[in-house]
């Protein structure tokens, strides 16, 4: 069980996790590899106090090194749900599951829009995760669109349970799929429902009949990576403290809007993380005080 | 005229200031000296990203560095009052008249908590500047108490304007003061009130019986310095874009309540900066429109 689990791996979840640790907290950073912040590809940043005129990815490995040197850890994976377990959460990352106590989402900006329709249908026949809700679809048709190669995985596990299983590919080249997985290069436009039932893939080249959709996406909205996470349009809502709605979890960084700055992003990661030891050091008081009583 | 002026010497005036120049602004800090930051005496910091490691001293020299190159101008002084003036304001550098567009507040923690009643008492009988309501007391008995020796600047001023000026120093050694000023060691203890009207202060060592107290603090509680700004306990009242209820009026850093901390005051000090700029631009635009309509 670590501490504190943060998702993402830019300039928010590093100070993040540098404030963490500098707590005692364990910490493990989990983001798709550490090239994925969008200050990666800054081409000269002059406007981060005491580090004039760097370059993106220079200041992003300096971040980085400061990190390790404090003792963050680091999974490169994609995560494509949180689930609450009371007292602490279980973290899907890519079907390991990783318990943590708290959460700090500094997922940045979450570029794929979804499809018409998709949202509406999250949890009534449109997934991100085979894993988790594969066996509610087993005997059924299903359609996984991949924007990477991870949605080969999920259509590979899909095809042992479900009687068909179509994979939309969004990239190249496709690496491996199973002989009885259909692919279909097109572009999906909606998701299609008949009273609230889902019933297919509209796509520029006509509807695949299914009884559900998993969507394998480079980033996934926050509000799908846990259930209950409060939003309004692509940002998290927070407090002072960058406390979400939820227990224990946190955001710093772009995902909880504009200015989409660095210095802005490295201040809410460290009042985050400050706020997520103050929270858990809070709570085992009150369980050792509970244990005393008894 | 200066689009942005800061008050304060830390890490968010710094960070605002190199933020604004960053969007081609021009823009002054006003401080009372660069050593004045609490930053100045950490003995070690390892919690700000990309620069571990470091030294209070040597981190705080390095944003002003950053500042300096940046095109950032200072003013070593104490500032005692800004007045809104409708589409600017008038900011008293020690008696010298700064006017800029927009305000950002860094000023720190507030240490001098005032002695009881002296909140109350503020503009009737209690005044922070000599220059702005000397005149009011014209003939009259006053005490001056000075945190530092700007306290004696105060107290030589009046003694042209009221006719009994007792001087209460609370540091050492008084270096100037005119022969009709009185001076008492001493500790003051209340704002004496009766029906509302101030008739004296009170002292461990008896009542100094007097019509107006003018208090030359080391720090300026924020609310005296702008009239009307929202402040709770210590702390000034921000929204996310750390604008205050003044427009044009922003705040950043310790000023703004916990946590204490260098990545917090360098992300809230970007934050303020993007705002006031964004505000300002606003402004002109809508200016060149309302001429362009004439």
């Amino acid at each position: 069980m670590i501490d504190v689990a943060i998702i993402g791996g830019g300039p928010a979840a590093l100070s993040a996790a540098i404030n963490c640790r500098r707590r005692n907290k364990t910490v493990k950073i989990f983001a798709r590899g550490l090239d994925t912040s969008m200050l990666f590809t800054a081409e000269k940043v002059d406007n981060y106090p005491g580090l004039p005129d760097m370059g993106g990815e220079e200041l992003l490995n300096r971040f980085q090194q400061h990190a390790i040197q404090s003792g963050v850890t680091f999974q490169r994976c994609r995560i494509s749900q949180i689930l609450p377990m009371g007292d602490h959460f279980m973290i899907n990352a890519e079907n390991e599951f990783v318990e943590a106590r708290a959460i700090i989402l500094a997922t940045g900006i979450h570029k794929s829009r979804g499809i018409q329709g998709e949202a509406e249908a999250i949890g009534k026949g449109v997934s991100y995760c085979a894993t988790c809700d594969g066996m509610l679809y087993r005997g059924k048709k299903v359609v996984v669109v991949g924007e990477n190669e991870e949605g080969e995985a999920e259509a590979n596990f899909l095809a042992d349970i479900c009687t068909e299983v179509t994979y939309v590919p969004l990239y190249e080249p496709v690496l491996y799929l199973k002989e009885n997985v259909t692919v279909m290069r097109t572009k999906p436009l909606a998701v299609v429902t008949e009273n609230g039932v889902l019933t297919g893939l509209e796509t520029k080249d006509g509807v695949i009949s299914c009884d559900g959709i998993f969507f394998a996406k480079n980033s996934m909205p926050p509000d799908s990576l846990i259930y209950g996470l409060k939003t309004e349009g692509a940002q998290i809502v927070t407090d002072k403290r960058m406390a979400t709605n939820l227990p224990f979890v946190y955001a710093a960084g772009d995902c909880t809007g504009a200015p989409y700055q660095i210095a802005k992003a490295v201040g809410e990661g460290q009042v985050a993380a400050l706020s997520a030891v103050q929270d858990l050091d809070a709570a085992q008081r009150e369980a050792a005080k509970a244990e005393s009583v008894n």
